[in-house]
């Protein structure tokens, strides 16, 4: 191991690398406290070479790796098991001038989202993935995970922002597309391949990134709706009638009374209704009167808010966005990320409840999402000592709806026990001969995705 | 040889495994007459179950194949080297009905392109893709190749438009991702994986696709302009003024020439001008008011013709789709297909007629593609013998401009030779380590995308 140290100080300097124990802890948890882990060291490198130097020391000591971005992940797969060298990112901070001809940009993996967003913005562009953990989340673990978040209705997830990256891969070999051809037909895609590989395959260093028009107009509705039925009615019309509508999120009575307790906030409607959905509308030009127009359309709607300011559009996006923080002040939930082909989601969301009684009575259940993509953040209160039963339960009801155990946050460690539930057999095996192509010796992030083989590293 | 001829019997039935060489020889060219090989069997099968048996059949027997969808190809990937089984896969042609809700489909990958736009448009829907040889080329071949076409621009190449896939490895397994999710976050994406990988990894037998609305207003203008430069200038402003934007197709004054007097077209214009851009604008309204308001605000149009009618629009398109009729009743081109960052565009325009001079003197290049992709179909006629001269020359000269030597075809056995210009050492290494995991004997496609190894059964 002082082998290895020494070897790795040589690489990055003697200031980044963190063997005490009390500069080590800020990495060694992840901030959901769910996974924590003692890392050999934390190594800072700042550059693709320095990553790649990182690499093959590791691999030339056979020592496995843990790979850390912005350490928001939800999990488990940025903190180390046991004795990793944990490679934190967050130095890679490049931000490359916005080529505007092209629509792209080159950024370092460590840049934040928030970071990249700020830039492209001040070059009259922006960016097509928006989340809530966007000040500390990291380019880098961004294209990793194939982060969501609530505008993959109009831009796709991250894969699709994707104009190349560069990486380092397990032997410490550097691969780099970034030149941001928009086609380039020349063999496998290993960009697309590493995008949600979670740091198994590669260290992605730099990421090449389409970027979209800078919408000066918004709108935002807040719709009471009878049922996910109802919701699904409404989204058929808004995307058949508003070319410009860039969010759909839904979420129920039960959430918002708790945002409502949480925050203070009034009732947004003079009645209650089952479930609510948020639209915004984003265009070159007002869209509000659009959207007026569709609601009037949709026999659907139940009652209807439309607000165009930016003050009004934040009180209507609060109803959806306080959950998670609502969630967390009433206890500690079980957070699981869910999705379902869209004609499955209303008797997901009808047999969710019972499900989750079944092996915890008296737990809370607590759904809201992203409604286009089938997409579901299932939080679940009062447990007890149920969590793992209830993990469980939910995940074979969204297997049993042909859904996916893990919709945007990725597999990690938390659900490689459940993976075959989402990923057949051969499916599994596929994935594990071209993880072993790629890293025979499995040293990068060992156990995340896919399980630990015996007699390997892990 | 016989004993694999009764096993593929077996799977498929007698009558779909042609032996006779009259039976063969249509499966044995491709259309450009470029490539021939013969096949030891052609074998027809029609469902999944089939393809994985008559792969596992393959594999039992160590025979390599070959993987052809409506051959269609341009690199000469989907015809044999010598010797080995020829799987047609145009047996494959279920149309699953449209699922309106989710806006997807699912279709045998022997459909071909036509018969899944008529499909989409019949349920109210569109298919993003659309390319000249749509009558003949296949979904499976569209997804194996990541074809691209005209419409790149509005909704990407076919990789864009993959929902999922189902496929047989090599090994005989199927995977089979098909329930349509938009956001999976479980593991490595062997959907887009597959897509691009020229029928090496596996072969594609059915697939999930997205759909796009199905826009009933259209317009075109063809516009005169003095160089590449002046292209790209009104390319930016149209970009950003015409959200209906869906083709941005470039050609020059010589094969304007060409394409006049080969179709006896009259002139689009009074004067004569260098280069010429066509732009189609797809929209739910007429978009004719706001293409010339585009128009209108830049600078660098030097004069220029709007249709919103049908005739009039085919009578635009017509001095663009006539080039390649145009080219191959003059002669035998060579064909290459390219792209470069936008910004290289109006230098690789300017060079490539010294650079080919200079290999081939009195070869007549003609230049067309697609403008916002950085996509130039190179066509050079009267290269007299050298044809691989001017191949080379044209790809070294992309490649010195940061380009890649297959845009939109592929690889295939064309340009295995030239790999190394677009794919660096470490990325033709990982490439061939993901092959070598998934086909570990190389029966699939061997001697297509990557070199066939010694050894190897190729």
């Amino acid at each position: 191991m002082a082998d290895l140290i020494e070897a790795l100080r040589a690489v990055v300097g003697e200031a980044h690398v963190l063997v005490d124990a009390d500069l080590r802890a800020p990495y060694e948890t992840d901030w959901t406290r769910r996974f924590t882990g003692q890392a050999s060291c934390v190594v800072r490198p700042a550059s693709t070479e320095e990553v790649a130097g990182v690499v093959r020391a590791c691999a030339a000591a056979g020592a496995p790796m843990v790979v850390q971005g912005g350490n928001t992940g939800l999990v488990g797969a940025g903190v180390p098991r046991g004795d990793e060298v944990l490679v934190s990112l967050t130095r890679l901070r490049d931000l490359e001038p916005v080529d505007r001809m092209a629509a792209q940009v080159t950024v370092g993996a460590g840049v934040t989202l928030e970071a990249l967003q700020n830039h492209a913005r001040a070059a009259g562009l922006d960016f097509g993935v928006d989340l809530a953990s966007r000040s500390s989340a990291t380019v880098g673990g961004l294209v990793a995970t194939n982060a969501g978040g609530i505008r993959v209705l109009r831009y796709g997830s991250m894969r699709t922002q994707l104009a190349g990256l560069e990486a380092v891969l397990p032997d410490g070999t550097v691969v780099s597309r970034l030149t941001g051809l928009t086609k380039d037909n020349t063999g496998y895609d290993l960009t697309q391949l590493l995008a949600g590989s979670e740091g198994t395959l590669g260290i992605v260093t730099r990421v090449r990134l389409h970027l979209v028009p800078l919408l000066p107009a918004r709108a935002v509705a807040l719709v009471g709706l009878a049922d996910t039925d109802a919701a699904l009615e409404l989204l058929s019309v808004a995307r058949d009638r508003l070319a410009s509508l860039s969010a759909a999120e839904i979420f129920y009575a039960d959430g918002l009374r708790l945002v409502r307790d949480h925050a203070g906030l009034p009732a947004p409607f003079a009645e209650e209704f089952p479930a609510c959905v948020v639209l915004e509308c984003t265009d070159r030009t007002d869209p509000t009167d659009a959207i007026l127009d569709t609601l009037a359309e949709c026999e659907a709607v139940g009652d209807a808010t439309v607000a165009s300011d930016a003050a009004g559009r934040a009180r209507l996006w609060a109803f959806r966005e306080t959950h998670t923080e609502a969630i967390s002040a009433a206890g500690i939930p079980v957070k699981l990320d869910v999705s379902v082909p869209l004609g499955e989601l209303p008797s997901l969301v009808r047999e969710l409840p019972g499900t989750i009684a079944a092996v915890a009575p008296g737990a809370r259940p607590i759904l809201f999402g992203h409604v286009n993509e089938g997409n579901i953040h299932v939080n679940v209160l009062d447990v007890g000592d149920a969590y793992s039963e209830v993990t469980d339960a939910v995940l074979r009801l969204v297997a049993a709806h042909r859904g996916s155990i893990s919709s945007e946050h990725g597999i990690g460690r938390a659900k490689v026990a459940w993976l075959g539930l989402s990923r057949s057999p051969e499916e599994v095996a596929a994935m594990r001969r071209i993880k072993d192509g790629l890293d025979p010796a499995g040293l990068l992030n060992p156990g995340v995705l896919l399980p630990c083989e015996t007699g390997s590293s892990g």
